[in-house]
């Protein structure tokens, strides 16, 4: 048994989705979440510099002596994930192959689409990875920088919205896909637009509860599964706790206040 | 005569337009620009953490010995102008009030627009400022939050640009403006889209080459003018330097190159 927290990170809020799932499952967990509100999006920015927002966010985490992290951006899992791994000691989890493995486990043609953030999308890791599993799959790929903006800006299902979609999903169907993995945690909230345009054939993979799972299951493995009885979930953000509440409403349904902290850039 | 450099920045590279308009007004002035890509945008972003952003920056540019800065940002300048003219002695201009001197100039009927961030338009400083100039000036708003991840994806003119061009511009157009202030330095660049659901008769204020007279004027009162027979350039980004160049290319349409420079979030 381990009562230390659980700690998760985003971008943003995205990654609420990921900790709700946690909650849900895991519901003797602490937990400790940091939303980089203030350096919002990743998904535009490079390899380094994500790579040393995601440093300084786990060394934050640390202070709260948490048993595991959880990378719960999918930019930052592409682009990051190995780097903290080797720089850090405690166990670090992304949602990369989660994600990878509920696809390959719903595809029946081998055939998946990603769609993720430019930065995403251009690492590549999601096809590295599910051909490393299976090399007999096909794999496409499609950045959709406009999806983050949607969402944020709540135009989740009006007549732009899908021709977006649309034009992004486009190509990935005419390669007859039969899976989609919704490589980012702002995606799941345009599922009922992504449905109108895949139709319902297609099996559309949000990793948060796989990611849940997979938590879930490494804890008990290693034996440090939590036992409290009035679990804690602590909120930190970059910018100002306003945003973040306002944001987190869109995609948990209810109101969370974060702490601001502000980290240091260097 | 005073050969330091001016100082230019922005949350990205959309400053640039104010820094050529520059190049082309004062071609003996030296030039350093910051963009902080690592932390753009800050149009969704708290009053408190723009300005936090914008002092670091100041702090950079100093350090150049800079004799004027100019914040060629709308949502730095609606929301941090007051605070960085407090805090530094250098004289440091914003982009609002030669934007706001433009429009006044333009409007026969005292009826005009204003688009920017969700930031800027909250600050309400473009009203706030036209209707201490005008108290008779009529003046809506609106945010067009989406108009930058559309700049930066090069989606100047297709068909969603233009639904979502209408989408945000017809509450405006249905209170017979005749004059539609571009509040942001992404904006120029959809002008053609702006134009196609404006119709001709509307005048678009663009505050880049008004920003850059504006300069010329103060320094030459303060006798301040440069006169470097080489002037030079310099550009500085937060994120990666292909990530700066290869958006410079769809602001000014031509090669630049910045060094990377990592500033403390504290």
């Amino acid at each position: 048994m381990d009562n230390r927290p659980i700690g998760v990170f985003d971008s943003g809020v995205g990654g609420l989705t990921v900790a709700d799932k946690i909650f849900r499952l895991l519901p003797k967990e602490n937990i400790v979440y940091f939303g980089d509100t203030a350096r919002v999006p990743y998904g535009n920015k490079s390899k380094e510099t994500i790579t040393r927002f995601s440093k300084e966010i786990t060394k934050f985490l640390l202070h709260f002596k948490v048993k595991l992290i959880i990378v719960a951006c999918n930019t930052a899992s592409s682009l990051s994930l190995d780097s903290l791994q080797r720089s850090f000691s405690v166990p670090i989890l992304g949602v990369i192959t989660p994600g990878v493995e509920e696809a390959l486990k719903a595809s029946r043609t081998g055939r998946i689409g990603v769609i993720g953030t430019g930065a995403t999308i251009s690492s590549r890791v999601y096809e590295t990875k599910i051909k490393s599993i299976d090399r007999n799959c096909f794999v496409v790929q499609k950045s959709c920088p406009l999806f983050v903006p949607l969402v944020e800006n709540k135009w989740l299902d009006n007549d732009i919205t899908l021709k977006v979609v649309k034009k992004y999903l486009s190509p990935l169907l005419a390669k007859k896909i039969d899976t989609l993995i919704l490589g980012c945690t702002h995606y799941p909230l345009l599922k009922k637009a992504i449905r109108k345009i895949t139709g319902k054939n297609i099996v559309l993979i949000d990793s948060s509860k796989v990611t849940a799972e997979c938590t879930r299951d490494i804890l008990r493995k290693k034996n440090m599964l939590g036992n409290n009885k009035k679990a804690y979930a602590k909120f930190f953000a970059s910018d100002d706790k306003g945003s973040f509440s306002s944001l987190a409403k869109v995609f948990l349904g209810k109101n969370i206040k974060a702490k601001k902290v502000i980290l240091c850039g260097k």
